[in-house]
């Protein structure tokens, strides 16, 4: 880098060495290799008629408006039509577990984002000062750690169990002390886990006695294999909870368009940081998904892709089960899009990365950079949602020979 | 807001209070108010019909790959055409200019930005700590102000006269100091000045011996009315220098695509804060630009709006003549969107806005918030790009009355 540069990088860019998920990105695009690396939904599954009859529609009716600059919070006929399919999610969600049903959202109470990365950047600069601690489940979504770790927070990990961030583990002084605390507990990214109904009770009324801001991260909440997860966090907690949502499993990653929701005093607060961001979301983007939601073609799309994603996590699960040594452990998510793996105490994911690629042509994640404060040298993660059943069990199957051999060796 | 997030809220949030552009906007959309205050391109002069076929194109020839993550650094082939077209420009202004041929930029020189708002996000980021010193002309364009100063900069202002920034500005101890220097050499939003080719040599010299880096905002520089601008401070500076560029005054700001050109182990560390900030920038509008650029409409589509801009530039000038008292001045862009007015001293812009609205049904931007460090209560702004030239003619001859009222009760 020139001098003149390199000697005049911000603080903040001392932490960002690496780039992980961008390295992720790279070894998935190599067409000889399967890769179970990557976050990506199934492109074949895209609802790509209805994207081009609604794309259709909107440069015929009202080009110039989908083509001008928009407002910083986003097409208020796309938050209000938001609102009311979040609201309804909501209000059954609460009903189902027996709960009073939650005020409905309004669209002040909502932004569009730039993907919902971009909602996690907003928020780390609406709240994020130099050496403050985030709370974040251990593991948790890189994207997240990475937007934070921006803006120098430390972090407080949360520690979980199979049902999610364990209630008692908000007790820990760091986790009380903490500016905000970051969860993922639906279907979560990336041990697939999901916070129970009871779970999701007890973490609320815990919570609100501390009364720290909670950033509810549901990228998977409409990927559910047989039912929803259970009421949102925000639905209990609307004072106290930005919810992070994103059309980028739903629709398409490539529209870049997520939101956010919560108290609107605080929605207009992040409106203006997003002001000096990138002004706003793409029109075009806006008004797409604006069409397709109003074709009334989402229904029928959402229920297709949750049968493709639940065979292929079956073919998974049973892969895993058939191929992987019975010291091996394993999540079995009931939606989302991954599988969580811990190998034996002592077996490092990251070293076997290369060759798995190298002998076996297939890709996994090593689960450490998930884990905020370091660990989890053991685990790795397993994407199920963007190749075939069949794909899916030949990978799994040669994955497996590779840690088969791996665990042979570590014990000779 | 919720205490919860009141008490919370980051130190960088203190200085953003306001929401100029956000207000600017609301005004501009009231259809019994004829606004010069935005900076909004013509939307009948989008170019719809290319628009509509690039992107009938894109989804049936290759949707799944337009609707599916990509690259933080942007489509690969879209910077490939970016390339070729800005080192073609710089080349044929080198060579008008009787300088040296700069070297072409290749892609990794080049990043893709969501619009060059998020440009001067990445960049503060990259540079930006609390308390630095950014050089800015005096005025300067609000939204790279307020992206600077969302990340705690000061601001050392640059003088300017008619030609631009001037050399000697430079010298200034403050400028001297600055963490980087923040420039809009051409057709300058928002008072529409544009160095010369001297003043260019002569200012670019300055720079190479301070050894600051320079950000170069140009968002202007196609929309010439006569004949393009010079070269960039890029092509005389490439080690120096980041050159912000966008499609939003061009193609169509809806679509949300800028770019950043420079050294490319700068743009290696812009691309990693990119991804923790939104990831990419939207696929679909990518391909979208992709192919417009690739159907070879483009050069048309700039003469027409060239022409178009041209005489709007011409109706507004003549009727500023024409009403405005001769003690108010206003400078002659050679291309861009703006005009910048300076009333007689005394007289402050500000409380006129109202009047105006209410009054004469026009609307224009106070030019005090341009000011990095306050002053310029007598000036404004006035964007000539929106309206045609009757309703430029009839609102300018309405603004003439509201001033000239202003300055005979001032007088009195």
């Amino acid at each position: 880098m020139p001098a003149a540069f390199e000697r005049r990088l911000a603080v903040r860019t001392k932490g960002v060495t690496s780039s992980a998920i961008r390295e992720i990105l790279k070894v998935a695009t190599r067409p000889d290799v399967t890769s179970f690396a990557g976050g990506l939904p199934a492109p074949e599954l895209f609802p790509l008629d209805a994207i081009r009859v609604a794309t259709n529609k909107v440069l015929t009716e009202h080009g110039a408006t989908a083509l001008q600059y928009g407002a910083t919070d986003g097409v208020l006929a796309l938050r209000q039509l938001l609102c009311e399919s979040i609201s309804d999610r909501e209000a059954a969600a609460a009903e189902a577990a027996g709960l009073a049903r939650p005020e409905r959202l309004t669209p002040d109470m909502v932004m569009i984002t730039t993907g919902s990365q971009q909602a996690l950047d907003l928020i780390a600069k609406l709240l994020v000062d130099p050496g403050d601690l985030v709370g974040a489940e251990n593991p948790s979504y890189l994207g997240g750690l990475q937007a934070f770790r921006l803006h120098q927070a430390r972090f407080a990990p949360i520690s979980m169990d199979e049902d999610g961030a364990r209630a008692e583990a908000f007790d820990a002084p760091s986790v009380r002390d903490a500016k905000l605390l970051y969860l993922l507990p639906t279907f979560q990214n990336p041990t697939g886990r999901t916070m129970s109904v009871e779970r999701r009770v007890a973490v609320s009324r815990v919570l609100a006695e501390l009364g720290v801001p909670v950033v509810e991260d549901d990228p998977y909440g409409e990927l559910y294999f047989d039912q929803p997860a259970g009421p949102t966090i925000r639905s209990l907690l609307p004072e106290l909870t930005l919810a992070i949502g994103t059309f980028s499993k739903t629709l398409a990653p490539g529209l870049r368009l997520g939101w956010i929701a919560g108290p609107k005093t605080v929605i207009a607060r992040l409106t203006q940081l997003k002001q000096s961001g990138d002004l706003h979301t793409s029109t075009l983007s806006q008004y797409v998904a604006l069409e397709v939601l109003r074709s009334g073609e989402m229904a029928s799309h959402l229920e297709r892709l949750r049968q493709a994603y639940r065979e292929r996590a079956e073919a998974m699960l049973s892969s895993l089960a058939a191929s992987f040594s019975s010291d091996v452990r394993f999540t079995r998510p009931s939606g989302g899009m991954f599988v969580w793996v811990e190998l034996p105490h002592g077996i490092d994911a990251a070293p076997l990365l290369p060759v798995a690629i190298e002998q076996e042509k297939v890709a996994f994640v090593p689960g450490a950079p998930f884990h905020p404060n370091g660990g989890g040298e053991n685990t790795l993660r397993l994407n199920f949602t963007h190749a075939s059943p069949d794909v899916i069990r030949s990978g799994i199957a040669r994955l497996g020979r590779v840690l088969n051999r791996s665990l042979t060796t570590s014990l000779a």
